[in-house]
C-alpha cells in the first residue's frame, strides 16, 4: 500500500497556504517524491496536475511557478507537481533518457519496463493518494513541454478522469518527428521500435501513436472536449515540438476544440514563459470546476 | 571602465518585460553577473535593487521570485538582482564565508579586500552600470536575510541615494549576536576583530557597528526614514536574525519609523515567504517614486 510510505518531507506556509513536499513508495516508480501546495481554502478543492519538462524536478516546477501559487490560493486550486520520472535504478547517463526524462510513458522495454510506469503513476497512482491525502474533488492537468505532451496524451486518453486540460509548449507529435528529436530517442528506448525506415503497418508505430497528441486528436471519439495551449513564439524548439500541428489536427475532428495561442516574443523557459502565463491557466481550469 | 565590458547572457521575455542576465567587470569586485527585471514601460522606471541571502545568487533569487516580476510589470519597476558576492579568488570552502556569504561590507582584511567590495559595488558601482545602461530613474533597495542586512545598512547609511528600503527577515544586529550567529564569523574574516571578549570600545566594534542595522538606526541623524520589515514568525532563525531589535532600535530614535510586520506561520524561505510578500513590497517601493 503506497499511502502507508508517505511521509511529508517539508513544508511551507505560502500563499496563505502551504506548500509540501512528501515522499512515498510507489507500484508503478518505486520511490517517488513530490510537492503539493495546498491553498487556504483546504478541503474539496479541484486538482491541477502540473507535469515538469526534460531535465526538471518536482522541485524546480514547484520553487519556480510561485504566479501559479499565487493563482491557485486566489482560486481555491491545490496544485499537484509529480517528479518527472523515476529516479532510481536504469539510467544510461544519457542527459535526454532515464531521469527527469520518462515522457510520462508506461515502458515496456528493459531495463526500463520494471520501474518507469510513469503514465500509471501519473494518472492514477499519484491521484489515488493525492485524493486520499488533500481530500481534493475533481482533476485537471496541464504540463510544459514534455509535461505538456503528458498532460495532452493523458487527459485524451482518460478523458472521464479529467475536467480540463492544458498545455505549454508541448511535445505535440513525437510519432511523427524522426530524430534528432529527444522524444524519438526515448520513445524507443521505452517502448521499442524506432525505425524510421519501417512501414506505416510496423506493430511498434501503434504504441508510438497512443503516446501522440496529433495522433490521439484525430482518434478521438468521446464527449466533446476542449483544450488550452500557449506557446511562445519565439521558442527555438517550436519545430521539433510541433504545437502548431495540434491546430491542424484539432480541425479533423469537431470533437476536440483547441484554442492555441502563439505568444510574440516569449521562449521556452518555465521560470519567464511559463511563469507569466499559469495563472491564467490556474483561473481557466478552476473555471472548468464551477457548475 | 566597467561598461565596456558589459555583455548579455541570456535573455527571456517575461510579463510583457524581459529578464535579461549580463555579466561585467566590476572595479570592486572583479568579474561579476546579474539578472535585471525591465518591465513593458522600459525607459524611467524606478530600479529596486533586490539583495539575496546567504549561499543565494543572483539566479535563484530572479527565479524564484516570479511574483516580484509580475508586480515590476504591473507598477513599471525595474529589479535589479545582483549576485551575492564575488564568484573569484580567496574562498576558504566553508559554506557560511566567501562565494555566496559577503555580507556586503567592504572587506578591509586580506585576502578579501582585494576584491570583496560589494558595499560599494552594491550601492555605487552597479547602480551607475544599470542606470547607463537601463535607464532607471531613482533607486530603491530590499534583500533577504543577510540581504535584507545589506539593504538596511545601505539604506541608513546612504539614505540620499534611496527612495525607500524593505527587508525580509533581515541579519538585524551582527555585531550584537555573538557566535555561532555566521554574520560574527563573516565580519571577523572581512573586517577583523570578532574577539568577544574585547572591550566596547576595541576599535573593530567601530567598523562593525557601521555594517548593523540596529546600530545604524540609533545613531541616524537625517531626513526621516520610513522602513519596511517582514519577518516569518514561524522563521527558525527569529532569533539569531535579530529583526525584533530593529524594532527596539527605532522606538529609540524618532527619525526611522519601522513598519514591522510578523507574519503568521511563515518561515525564512525565499521562494515560499519571500515570493508571497515580494508583491507587497514591489508596490510600496513604487508607491515611494510617485510623487
Amino acid at each position: 500500500m503506497s499511502t502507508t510510505t508517505f511521509e511529508v518531507l517539508e513544508e511551507h506556509k505560502a500563499f496563505g497556504g502551504r506548500l509540501v513536499r512528501f515522499k512515498h513508495l510507489s507500484e508503478a516508480c518505486g520511490h517517488m517524491v513530490a510537492y503539493v501546495y495546498v491553498p487556504p481554502r483546504e478541503a474539496g478543492c479541484p486538482a491541477l496536475y502540473v507535469l515538469g519538462g526534460l531535465t526538471a524536478s518536482d522541485a524546480n516546477c514547484a520553487t519556480k511557478l510561485a504566479t501559479a501559487q499565487q493563482a491557485a490560493a486566489q482560486h481555491g486550486v491545490v496544485l499537484v507537481f509529480p517528479d518527472t520520472s523515476p529516479r532510481e535504478g536504469p539510467d544510461d547517463e544519457h542527459p535526454l533518457l532515464g531521469r527527469g526524462a520518462s515522457y510520462y510513458v508506461d515502458a515496456t522495454r528493459e531495463p526500463w519496463s520494471s520501474h518507469y510506469g510513469m503514465f500509471s503513476y501519473v494518472t492514477d497512482e499519484l491521484p489515488r493518494l493525492i485524493e486520499a491525502t488533500f481530500h481534493t474533488s475533481g482533476r485537471s492537468i496541464c504540463g510544459h513541454s514534455m509535461g505538456g505532451h503528458g498532460a495532452l496524451v493523458a487527459f485524451l486518453r482518460k478523458s472521464n478522469l479529467y475536467a480540463s486540460c492544458s498545455a505549454f509548449a508541448p511535445v505535440s507529435n513525437p510519432s511523427a518527428i524522426p530524430p534528432p528529436a529527444p522524444a524519438w530517442r526515448a520513445f524507443s528506448a521505452y517502448l521499442g521500435g524506432g525505425t524510421v525506415d519501417d512501414s506505416p503497418d510496423a506493430p511498434w508505430r501503434e504504441i508510438w501513436r497512443s503516446y501522440d497528441a496529433c495522433e490521439l486528436i484525430k482518434a478521438y471519439d468521446g464527449r466533446p472536449l476542449q483544450i488550452l495551449v500557449d506557446q511562445g513564439a519565439a521558442d527555438p524548439k517550436i519545430h521539433v515540438l510541433g504545437a502548431r500541428r495540434l491546430v491542424d489536427a484539432a480541425k479533423l475532428n469537431d470533437k476536440v476544440t483547441l484554442e492555441y495561442r502563439e505568444q510574440a516574443g516569449y521562449d521556452h523557459d518555465l521560470a519567464t514563459f511559463v511563469a507569466t502565463f499559469v495563472a491564467d491557466h490556474v483561473a481557466y481550469h478552476a473555471s472548468r470546476h464551477q457548475k
